[in-house]
């Protein structure tokens, strides 16, 4: 019972492609090591999607040493295969058997016009292939695993039959890591998906856009990045839902038009505490986050902000950025009551309120990447533009948008009986 | 480069753990998995919390022949050891180290007393053990994987030594597929923790509580069962968000005490349209049921519903179901204008719409499972009552609440530098 040197590999190859989670730092995992298995010198992953194969990455030691490896990845970019059994790939995909070819330009069983159009313009010579299906324990082929020139020091050989039966075994490893990897990506999209919906809702009922989230979600995430922050995406989610206890403001102070006496300003100032009780109680770390923001995104480093007063460090960090992102996205946004403040307006305002309303590192960040948080406003004003808000909108517009996109009768197949 | 038919199988078997993302399904598969590879009688999961092990489940041939499976689970439920040298599940979670014990009761090395109380309240002998910790490839230790009473025939022998070089491997494989499936359920409650808030904070602006949508949620659940729906979490969250349209509704007309003037109605019927609105372009298939329930819910089988007057079928069924529980809870909720109404009274309204508002087949299977219907009602009356409603809080109760819960200062760990 003792486990041989190649077997002892296979298995710790699976376990390391089933504890990557990141689907692209998968993909490149999975060819690297199947490359490295077999001394391929290239090699490139496809996915089924429908009738088609879609290319999901390559890679190439020759080409990449020739032309850098950014070159190499864009040589592909796009490319899909129709599922037929003209192309090796398609053959393998449709069929679910392996394919072990010696020489490409010798075999006339397959068509490989396209193989040889891309060797001839890339100055590659593709030779001999390593084909196999990347197949779910329920025999379902997800995506075909294809590797090109084997290599014996510089000399191309062909792939040796040996190693079909283990890569067999590693392609179905591959398959189940691939499967997870893009299941974890779709729920993790969802729920992203979902707190946008959240912060949306909140704005909607503010005289802000959508954009605004976006904007202030990214603003903060390049705030962090000079922090060290780890989780850019619980940075962004966390401070573009700063303002999500609006929900809980009544209209007729939300929505005045006129300044607010005393009286309606301090129900307004409790949106801070609203977002606090809307996300309470939360398990995901992101929605903690958020609660923190949206509790302190109204204090002020010098301590007259709300709802506490709290001064300076005793600030949560990230509440400090949520300020600073807010207040720098609504000085450089028009509003109802003023037009957009000019860059040179914009940034006297920071350097007056720095270490009064926000925390002196952060003003000193902010204008040392000025021109990058001018370009998120740039880049978003241009999405926003196309964007189509609720409040401009008529009932009969969002009917047909939503007809169109035939969501309406979506359940039907879904009955079981 | 032949694989064993020991590699073989160990390889297979790690595919088949790493495709189960159910949490307790891979645990059950884990231990039946290890207990085949040793041909062991029984075995146990603990998993690592803290600086305790937390019994995760059990498996027992011998005690399932006489007991029952339902009855040996329950044997160990809310088991928990503290994590030291004393307990041979201990030492393997402290030291990472395997353990090979023949005879627990011959063993002085360790304290055994935990089990030796054990087998005599249970009537169990526990005497050879295969030990091991469930390691991930950064070597954290997450569980222990605890093997009992290697078997040859109906003879308790010792596991052999042989059984360990595998056996590391296969908990190796175990160890990933279980963070997985951790990391899967932890996102996906992220998940519906978001959604749940959304559909909380319509709610509020409304005059209901959080457990309006849980009670037309499981209500909803309760009816699909009938219909052979085949994900009980799909239906149960689209259902429950029906309302989240609310959240456009101006308060005016949303919180208005008295009857609404026909204009104010065709407002407030917009918050089908603008629910639908929300929740567009989605890609999650919840979220687009999610529409499809906030779009249709208020149609009437008899086609005189709102937004579209749509007839029978051509409702999808997902909104006839919401419409149904939707009234049911609202006929026996006490509303402030007027008061719960009784079983009968409920009951005489369904049979009279029956084929008018509601779809006949619904009506039919509500009053089928009538007492399951109230019970949901008892339940959650039960957990409205010990909540903590926004609208009846001070925000002194809700400051103080979210300081208690210590979750201002979350993000201090969290810079890098």
């Amino acid at each position: 019972m003792v486990i041989s040197d190649l077997s002892a590999k296979l298995i710790s190859v699976g376990i390391a492609l089933s504890s990557v989670i990141d689907l692209n730092e998968l993909l490149e995992l999975i060819l690297f090591k199947a490359r490295e298995l077999t001394n391929a010198d290239a090699g490139t992953i496809y996915s089924v999607d429908g009738n088609h194969l879609v290319f999901l990455t390559s890679q190439n030691d020759t080409l990449e040493k020739r032309f850098g490896k950014e070159k190499v990845k864009n040589l592909f970019e796009h490319f899909s295969l129709p599922m037929n059994k003209k192309s090796v790939a398609g053959y393998v995909a449709l069929t679910g058997k392996s394919l072990i070819i010696d020489d490409l330009y010798k075999n006339e069983e397959y068509d490989f016009c396209s193989y040889r159009e891309w060797d001839r313009a890339n100055g590659y010579y593709s030779k001999s292939m390593l084909v196999l299906p990347l197949k779910t324990p329920r025999n379902e082929v997800v995506g075909v695993l294809q590797l090109i020139n084997a290599k014996q020091g510089e000399q191309i050989i062909p792939f040796k039959k040996e190693f079909l039966e283990p890569m067999r075994y590693f392609a179905a490893q591959a398959a189940v890591a691939l499967v997870n990897a893009k299941l974890y990506q779709e729920i993790e999209e969802a729920h992203l998906d979902t707190l946008f919906r959240l912060g949306v809702a909140a704005e909607y009922r503010d005289k802000e856009t959508a954009s605004h989230i976006r904007r202030v979600g990214k603003m903060a995430v390049l705030l962090g990045k000079e922090l060290g922050w780890m989780d850019e995406t619980e940075l962004y989610w966390a401070v573009a839902m700063h303002d999500v206890g609006k929900l809980g403001i009544p209209d007729v102070i939300l929505q005045k038009p006129g300044p607010l006496t005393s009286e309606e300003r301090k129900i307004m100032e409790k949106h801070t505490l609203i977002g606090g009780y809307i996300l309470r109680n939360a398990k995901s770390s992101l929605l903690k986050q958020a609660q923190v923001v949206a509790l302190t995104h109204h204090e002020r480093y010098d301590g007259r902000g709300y709802p506490r007063g709290l001064k300076g460090e005793d600030i949560p960090l990230i509440g400090r950025i949520a300020a600073i992102v807010d207040v720098f996205d609504a000085l450089s946004s028009k509003r109802v009551y003023k037009p957009p403040f000019s860059e040179r307006e914009v940034e006297m305002i920071l350097l007056e309120e720095k270490g009064h309303h926000f925390d002196p590192l952060l003003v000193e960040i902010l204008l040392d990447k000025w021109n990058s948080f001018w370009e998120i406003k740039k880049i978003e004003r241009e999405e926003q533009e196309k964007e189509l808000f609720l409040k401009d909108v008529s009932w009969e517009e969002i009917w047909q948008e939503i007809e169109v996109k035939n969501l309406y009768f979506l359940d039907r197949s879904k009955i079981g009986n």
